[in-house]
Formats: C-alpha cells, sequence, structure tokens
C-alpha cells in the first residue's frame, strides 16, 4: 500500500466514523432543530454567496476545456446561489418525517406494536459536475435525520467545498454536529471505489449523474444503492386518443426538456389511429427539431424518418430524437414497453378507461401516467418539495425519492412483561 | 464450459423465463384466484400426503449420517404434512396486498397520484434442509403475486420436489401458471450461484439457513438479498426493572427455544440493581441448563460463570449459553447494544418510562421491546400470519417479512392531458 494509499485510507475512515456519529445525533434530534438548522444553513449560504462565486470562478477556469452543457452544468451565478439557498428554506419547510408511525396495533397477548419512521443512518452521494447538488442532497439528507457524505465531481470541487463549509456553519449554529454534512476533502478517484466499501460506515449510496458513473456504482458497491440508469420512456397513442391531447402531451413528453430522465424515447401508436393521428404529430416534432426514428407503418407516413434499429427501442436518447412504431393493440404496446422499457415512467393517451386501467396496472414500470406528460416524472412535481432522484430499483424506494423516501422503519414493541408461550 | 454446465444454464434459463412469465400473470390475478390457488395447493398436499412421506423416508435414508438436529429438521411426518396445508390455508385467509392504495393525493394542477402495492416479480428463495419451507415460502410468494424460484437443501431433494409438484397441481387447478412455483429440479450446487447472477429473472433472494449459507449469498449475489446474519439479540435489565418480570423475561428471551434468531445471547444489567437482580436469576438460568459467561462483576456474583471475553459480546450462541455484563447506566446499555449488536431484536425491562423510551428510540435495530421477551421477533407473533425470515436491511424490508413486505408500490399517475410547463 503506497503512503498515499493509507493517507486516503485513514481520511476516509475518519470521515466515515463522524458520520456515523454524527447520524447518531441527528437521529435523536426533533423536527425544530432540524428546520433550524436548514434555515441557518440557507443563510450561510447567502452570506457566503461571494466565497461560492469566487471558488466556482477557480472551478471554472481549471475546467475550461469543458463542453458547453458541462460547463453549464457548473457554472454559479447570483441567482443560482440565491435558489440554492431557497431550495434549503424550502426543505426547512417540510413535513419532518422522523417519528411518523406508520402503522400500529396491537395483539391479543396486549402487547402494542409500532411501525415507526426512522432515519436510514449514513447516506453517501456520489455526484458529477453540478455543485448545487451538495447544498440540495445535503438539505434533504438532513430533513430526513440522515448524515451525508458527499463526494461531488472534481470538476466542481472548490465550489462543493466552500458550499459545504457554509452548510456546516448552518448545521453547528442550530447545535447540530457539522459532521452532519461532510464533502471528501480529495479529488482522488479512489475516494469513490472507498465509499462503495464502506458499509460500516455507509449505509445508503445514491449515485447522481451519467450512465457510467451509474453502471460503476452498481456494479462495485458492496452498499445498497438508490438510482436508476436508464429512463427510457414511452407515450402510448391508443385507439381512442383525443389527438389534441394526444398531440400536446408528446410533445411536451419529447420536447420540453431531451436531456430529463423523464422525457419519452420513444412514442406507440395504434394502428388503428395511426394514419389519422401520426402525420400531424411528427409534422409538429419535426417543426420543433425533432428526428424522427421509424418503423415501416411510420416511414411510410412520413419521408423524413429514418429506420428505427431493434437497437433504438432500447435506447434512452436524452436528445432530440424519438423512435415510433405503430403497433397493433394494447397488448402489444404493453408488451413492447415491458421488454425495451427500463421501468422509469411511461403513458398512455386515451379516453378509454378500461384499457388505461390495464396499462396503469399491467406495465411494470415505476410510474405510469394516463393522459399526462411523462415529464412529470419528478419528486418536486409529485409535491415532494425536492427529490434526489428516482429509483428504479424493485424494493422501495421505488420511484422519486423525497425527504420520506429516505427513511427506514422500525418496530417499536411495548408490553407488561409479555414472554412468549 | 462443460456440457453439464451447459445444460445447467439452459435449465436455469428455462426456470428463469417462466418464472417471469408466470410472475406477470399473478401481477395481473385478483384476490380470489390467488385464494383459491392456495387453498387448492393445501388440498392438493394433504391429497399427496402419502408421497409426500414416501419422498421424506427416501431423503432421511440418503441423509442417515446427518446430525440429530439436521435430521429432525429434514423428518415430515403425518402432523407436519398436516401443518404444511394447515399453514396454506392460514395464507389463503391472510388479506391480499396487492393492489392496496398506500396513498394518494391530488396535485394543484389536478393530476391524481397513487402510490399503489404491487408484487416484488420472481423471488429466488434458497434454503437448507427444512422441507416444509417449499411449501411455507411458495404459499407466502403466491399470496403476494410474487413467482417463486425455490432452491432447497440437497438432503430434502425428493422431499421438497413432491411438495413443489403438489402446490404446482393446486396451483393449475385455480387457473394460474404452475410455473408461479417452481423447484430447481437439481442438486449441482453450481445452480444457487446461477440463480444469484441473474438479475433479469430474479427481483430478490431470500436465503434461509445458517450463517454460512446468508454470507455466501450476501457476498456473491448481484441481486437484493432480504436476509439477516445475526441474531445478537439483547436483553437490558434497567435500574427500575421490575424483578419478576425481569426473570421471566430473561428465563423466556434465552431458553424458550435457544436455536431461534429472536434468543437473547446477551443479558446487561445496572449496576444499580446488579447485587439484588443477579443471584436469582443466575440461579434460574443454570437450573435451567444455561452457561454464563460474565464480566468481572458478574463473576463476583456467580462463581459458575467463566469469563467473557471481548468475542462473546459479538456471538450468537443459538445454544444455552449467556454472556451478561453489568453496565454503568443507559447510555451505557444503548452505546453497548449498538456496538456489539447485530441490529436484530432488543429488549428493556423497566417501569421508568421516559428511559424506556429513549431505549427504544435510540437503539438502531429492527425490532426494540419494552418489557416483553425478544423471543417475540417472529412475523406470526406480529399478527402477519406467516413469514419468510427477519430482515436486518437498513432499507426496507426491515424486521419480519410476511405478504405485505414481500412486496413493493409504483406511482399511478392519472391526468386529463396535463404537460409540465
Amino acid at each position: 500500500m503506497s503512503p498515499d494509499t493509507t493517507d486516503l485510507t485513514a481520511t476516509m475512515n475518519k470521515l466515515g466514523a463522524d458520520a456515523r456519529a454524527a447520524a447518531m445525533e441527528l437521529a435523536r434530534a426533533d423536527a425544530d432543530t432540524k428546520t433550524q438548522a436548514l434555515i441557518y444553513a440557507a443563510e450561510s449560504i447567502r452570506d457566503q454567496a461571494k466565497d461560492i462565486l469566487d471558488a466556482n470562478a477557480q472551478d471554472r477556469e481549471t475546467a475550461k476545456d469543458l463542453s458547453p452543457a458541462l460547463t453549464d452544468r457548473l457554472m454559479l451565478d447570483a441567482k443560482r446561489v440565491a435558489a440554492m439557498a431557497q431550495g434549503l428554506d424550502d426543505v426547512a419547510a417540510l413535513p419532518d418525517p422522523i417519528g411518523t408511525e406508520l402503522a400500529r396495533w396491537t395483539r391479543p397477548n396486549g402487547l402494542d406494536i409500532a411501525r415507526v419512521r426512522v432515519p436510514l443512518g449514513v447516506i453517501g452521494i456520489i455526484y458529477e459536475s453540478r455543485p448545487n447538488v451538495t447544498a440540495d442532497a445535503g438539505g434533504l439528507c438532513l430533513r430526513s435525520g440522515n448524515a451525508a457524505i458527499l463526494r461531488g465531481g472534481s470538476e466542481s470541487f472548490h465550489s462543493s467545498r466552500v458550499i459545504a463549509s457554509a452548510l456546516q456553519k448552518g448545521i453547528a449554529a442550530a447545535g447540530l454536529p457539522a459532521a452532519s454534512v461532510q464533502l471528501v476533502p480529495t479529488i482522488d478517484r479512489e475516494a469513490v471505489g472507498m465509499m462503495l466499501r464502506m458499509p460500516e460506515f455507509i449505509d445508503i449510496i445514491v449515485p447522481r449523474g451519467g450512465k457510467g458513473l451509474i453502471e460503476r456504482v452498481q456494479r462495485e458497491s458492496r452498499i445498497p444503492v438508490i438510482a436508476h440508469l436508464d429512463g427510457n420512456c414511452h407515450v402510448y397513442l391508443h385507439r381512442d386518443a383525443d389527438l389534441a391531447t394526444a398531440q400536446s402531451i408528446v410533445l411536451n413528453a419529447k420536447m420540453r426538456r431531451t436531456g430529463v430522465c423523464g422525457a419519452a424515447e420513444t412514442l406507440l401508436v395504434d394502428c388503428a389511429i395511426a394514419k389519422k393521428a401520426l402525420p400531424p404529430i411528427l409534422a409538429a416534432l419535426h417543426a420543433a427539431g425533432c428526428e424522427i426514428r421509424g418503423d415501416a407503418a411510420v416511414r411510410a407516413l412520413d419521408p423524413a424518418a429514418t429506420a428505427a434499429t431493434e437497437q433504438d427501442w432500447f435506447t434512452e436518447y436524452l436528445d432530440a430524437i424519438l423512435a415510433v412504431r405503430v403497433v397493433d393493440d394494447l397488448d402489444a404496446a404493453i408488451a413492447h414497453i415491458n421488454h425495451y422499457g427500463s421501468h422509469h415512467t411511461d403513458a398512455i393517451v386515451t379516453e378509454n378507461e378500461t384499457d388505461a386501467a390495464r396499462f396503469l396496472q399491467e406495465i411494470d414500470s415505476a410510474i405510469v401516467l394516463h393522459n399526462a406528460s411523462t415529464q412529470f416524472a419528478d419528486g418536486g412535481e409529485f409535491g415532494m418539495g425536492a427529490e434526489i432522484g428516482i429509483s428504479t430499483n424493485r424494493l422501495p424506494p421505488r420511484g422519486p425519492v423525497g425527504a420520506d423516501q429516505l427513511t427506514t422503519y422500525k418496530y417499536v414493541v411495548r408490553g407488561t412483561g409479555q414472554v412468549r408461550p
């Protein structure tokens, strides 16, 4: 083991032990104290706005060869810093999930059993360039009584460091441990690998970023991961779809923002309405700058469409490209989505309630929608206040992960001396 | 790849594909059909009792060199077969968890969002000698709408094969796919390794058996595992404990059955009551055949106690042995349990409600009890009707895992054409 690795191991173990100790204090903290910590953290971000912007300028100077998209993600300005602080205030206003009795019942022998919400413990969050994740994720963990170990992208290291330090000042001002939110203090990539192998210190890993990061984390982690790899979302236009509704939902689902996980990637159209419904929708998509990749039936209706390959049905473009297929009926649509989809978010457009109910039941995805855009796949849009991401895990949490979903439960059993016969 | 491995791969892939197809049908099945399938399965077990007993005799003949404990686990008689059938009838009488709306709310834009309980999908269950697990686990999976792939111990292979075949007859008689419950049709140990690497066909792995099996599964699985490795359970006698209650709880928690995961393994006694409380309790434990391993304070009160080592505090004996330690106060008890325990089940005995509340909040275990025996750690005792095991995972399901806990949820969003601004 090289001296550097020894140092890194010591650093990470210290971070982990401090987080574990902080988590035990946070689990005991009352709602008002956590709320106060979030409000102080927001104030602290506002107070240190200049330091944050200076650090961000330093990050951008170092990272000047990045793509425009990455540079935009990295960039902070006064407005973004204000939004970050406002986000903490919003999370402060959320109800505290901890201590809620999810269920409570009494057994014939008099035992009183309650299922009570408790924090998960220590959450490790691994993200890429966006420095505001430092505040967003830290705040959501604090609201749910969890300690956070944050590992930001190396490009945003200086920004994240100042943001984390501002959060810690606010948290400490409320009397909670500063180690409730810690940033990994090095850009050494090996630190990520260490986090994935620290089950004694980290209970849950949440990766946020591109597919490469998610794949690596899912492959290497010895700790449970909350994440989704792909958002290959579908819109299915059923034969009883209202055509105006269909057009507005397809346009929004694909083109509102093409880079989000809830963006539609494949459009399925029932053969009974394809000739009537598709031409105006495809024309509107082309007009909006969207490329169309279709099967033969689609290409017969749209000379501008290129041929979709088998691979297209599996692809999350995250771009202004839509795969379009004509299907025989509801069964074919369900079979396509369950086979090619990523179990993230899928929508049906129809006025037929019976077939809508079948779609909602039989599509095996975290979010299923009837007559609404897939772009609603978002914790904020669900009313959760904020989210740390969307999960396509089978086990809970599934779907948008907000403060309530960053918790688990334990059973509290109250007796009067009962023993088991 | 040897011809045998190729065959095994083909066998396992067929099993997995059939299970996946069955799971999709089960997810659509209504409650009555699943109830009928369970009742028919119970009848089928009763009808084939003789075949089951014959197969069990064959297993026992092959396994005659096993220890008495293992032989007892393997053994079926008319009473045990009847109990197996009754267990299926009991599970048939449980409420169907699938389709329940766990929550439902409307957003300001009119979107109607429901969190709805759905099956997990395909559950792989890996167990050791007890052939009745075949029926118990199969039944619980069916109640919760999941397909099951069962891998029993090689010692009970013939018994499990006849039991699984009887279940399939009952399930098919109710019009559900026979592949809803399948037994891995080989004793090849490599089949277990394959199950752990079949995420496309198996959603969740549940290992049931000794520590060696659980460790292997937790280490090798690429699929989420629901399990507990250790049940290192504690009873803490607080200084305000009622001594009669303390004695009856300690005796029951340790000695009712020593081989279950909810059996107490360490007794902590507050120093304020040790001299008064411990001698009669230790005498009663000795009289019941329990060995005592104590710290110096305990040994001063009990000459028959041997010295407990650091390792003893970590140990799940599953035997008539109890580690006993005198602690300074509630804080020391909580620190001991959270450090040495396995986060399974821990109890406090006290008449002091304030300190009981602190213990129940601060002990980081799946089950925490006040004035009740740790041996209540059991899904049946919790009123769940049956359980597939107890989970010490951080993420849900945590604690006893019954039919409700073998489910997940999805979000069903009903709109009227909403698009996201």
